[in-house]
């Protein structure tokens, strides 16, 4: 078969991490008789360098026209904190989750049994956590009404939700959990936000439409300290866009395998795939960062559209990479530490 | 001296907890002659049961005229997960933040050398851990407009915050780190926030006034990541409301130590002391909830009246009483589990 790839490599590590899940979904493509077809285009820091917009019109484009959109990184340090600049890359992410409209984030998070040393938690309490985060992407306070007070001593934003938002993620997150271990915790601040009521209203309504999953509600500060202390119980976590912002990052790290994390942005049009981490750009250039999230989220994708053993191929292949040390310096401990596109032509070589 | 004492033992294991505390105050009181005159008032869902209101005007008064109020514990299971009540117990709280203008909520995290094997973290990554989060406790989205749209179909919240506040708990945290290892983290998501924009512009003017103090700026979603990968490298963490709400909950559980973590709210005329765990429900009445965080709030209690010697004394004999394992179940391990009125009893004869 024959599929349309947009590939938005942006800043920092971006475009060479992408370029060895192109090397990866390449060999996919021989190994299994299909063509991807990539169309490369300009998002974040180096989009505003050349043509002003973090999140340029073609580039929208490109994104609509594709069956799924790979993504590295954004971000630069001369953006950094300069809360004066008028046009800052993140914008191009926002007005990217918006335009396409990207409801959905997804998470998952799972140990590596040959990275768990690097987990700050005790072996006992990362051993086999196996969960999603769903953040729910383009609403919420990152969305609402926001400015200053014209004598401009203050400030806000409005968080707001609709009940088809809501239920939107929801469905999503029990389809989710339908396919895993069956059991959704629905993350909100109930107690103390009208929205998250309207979110926990939702939640006991569509929970009824699924019986044979099991739901918890959990309030966030609470589920900030039973991530750490309990990630095992968790299945799918699904939560609102600030509360998901902090959560997913904070489940991020405690399995110590942060530079392995894909994710999946769930759209109407398209979805786009990415690691978690960010564009790093102290590595920039130096061929040294760990690509494998990014091939990791190039197995998402494939599995997106609907090829799943494609998918699981790919998965196969990191494991295989991560049990034979071809691994970069961050994880190589003890090991020799691979290039990134050594790490890259290896797992293509060996798909 | 003579002072005056709020007692609010509010619900749970509110009573029996705040009665140990009392005993070790006591017996300073007596050491070092000293006079607490103690009045009790009605919170939570006892104040409700008795009252109708989580927080009555009378248990208002008392606080007005009290030196420093001492909080149990407020909670109920009756009101869990029924979103339709109209009367909750938090609601008690608030309220009383916002009479009061308990504006700072003073959470210190400090590990205990004796029960270091609690935490869910290695070792090396807890050990020597000492901080303090310092979140803002009567603005943000828990205090502005809220409510739903007229066809029901969405909700929102306001989060505002007013230059004034933000200077105000800035200072705050300014002087908390003179005193410590003068290193304040100011937590926002000034990528996003208008409101987090503010305080990062506040935060930007404060810092200048105190030149021996560091300063840095960090995301939330990268603070909740930091907290657990590298909670050492924090001294002073100020945060808004909401931000503060989960980044102390998830500080609380590093060190495994929840037991024993007490917590200042500091107001306009007085402060409120209370242990950061919740009511325990399930323990109550039972003489085996852990007194030793209300024990500790007591002392943060006597410091803000000045009674600096007599704190220590109260800090002395709990680590006195940790060394020599005359501790309740939950950290008891091997060791003999003393009841909660035994462990109030060791504290107050050995001060
Ligand atoms: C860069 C920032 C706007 C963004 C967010 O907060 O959503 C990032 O933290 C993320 O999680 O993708
Ligand atoms: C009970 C709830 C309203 C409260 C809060 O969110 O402030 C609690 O979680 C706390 O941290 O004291």
């Amino acid at each position: 078969m024959e599929f349309k790839i947009g590939v938005l490599a942006g800043d920092g590590i971006g475009p060479e991490i992408v370029e060895q899940a192109i090397k990866v979904m390449d060999a996919v493509a021989t190994k299994f008789g299909h063509q991807f077809n990539y169309t490369k285009a300009l998002v974040g820091a180096i989009a505003i360098d050349e043509t002003g917009n973090p999140y340029p019109d073609e580039t929208h484009q490109v994104c609509l026209d594709s069956d799924a959109v790979l993504f590295g990184a954004i971000g630069d340090p001369k953006y950094d904190n300069n809360p004066a600049a008028k046009v800052r890359p993140e914008q191009g992410l926002l007005g990217m989750r918006q335009k396409l409209g990207l409801y959905a984030n997804i998470r998952p998070v799972a140990t590596f049994p040959s990275l768990i040393d690097k987990s700050p938690l005790k072996r006992d309490i990362v051993q086999d956590v196996d969960l999603v985060v769903i953040r729910e992407l383009t609403g919420g306070i990152y969305f609402g009404a926001r400015g200053r007070s014209e004598d401009l001593t203050s400030a806000f934003d409005t968080c707001v939700y609709t009940v088809e938002e809501v239920e939107r993620i929801l469905k999503l997150a029990y389809s989710y959990a339908g396919k895993r271990s069956k059991r959704v915790t629905v993350v909100d601040k109930a107690n103390v936000l009208s929205s998250s009521r309207l979110w926990r209203e939702v939640a006991q309504r569509v929970e009824k439409e699924y019986t044979d999953i099991e739901t918890d509600y959990m309030l966030v500060d609470n589920a900030a300290m039973q991530l750490i202390q309990w990630p095992k119980k968790f299945d799918v976590m699904v939560t609102e866009n600030m509360f998901g912002d902090i959560l997913s990052d904070e489940a991020s790290v405690i399995t110590g395998s942060m530079g392995l994390l894909p994710s999946a942005s769930v759209g109407r049009e398209t979805s786009v795939f990415e690691p978690i981490h960010g564009s790093y750009p102290q590595a920039a250039g130096k061929d040294i960062a760990n690509p494998l999230a990014t091939v990791l989220s190039a197995a998402m994708l494939l599995e997106s559209l609907d090829l799943l053993e494609e998918a699981q191929a790919v998965r196969d292949v990191v494991n295989k990479s991560l049990n034979e040390g071809v691994v970069t310096e961050d994880i190589s401990g003890e090991g020799k530490a691979y290039k990134t596109s050594e790490v890259g032509a290896w797992l293509a070589e060996n798909i």
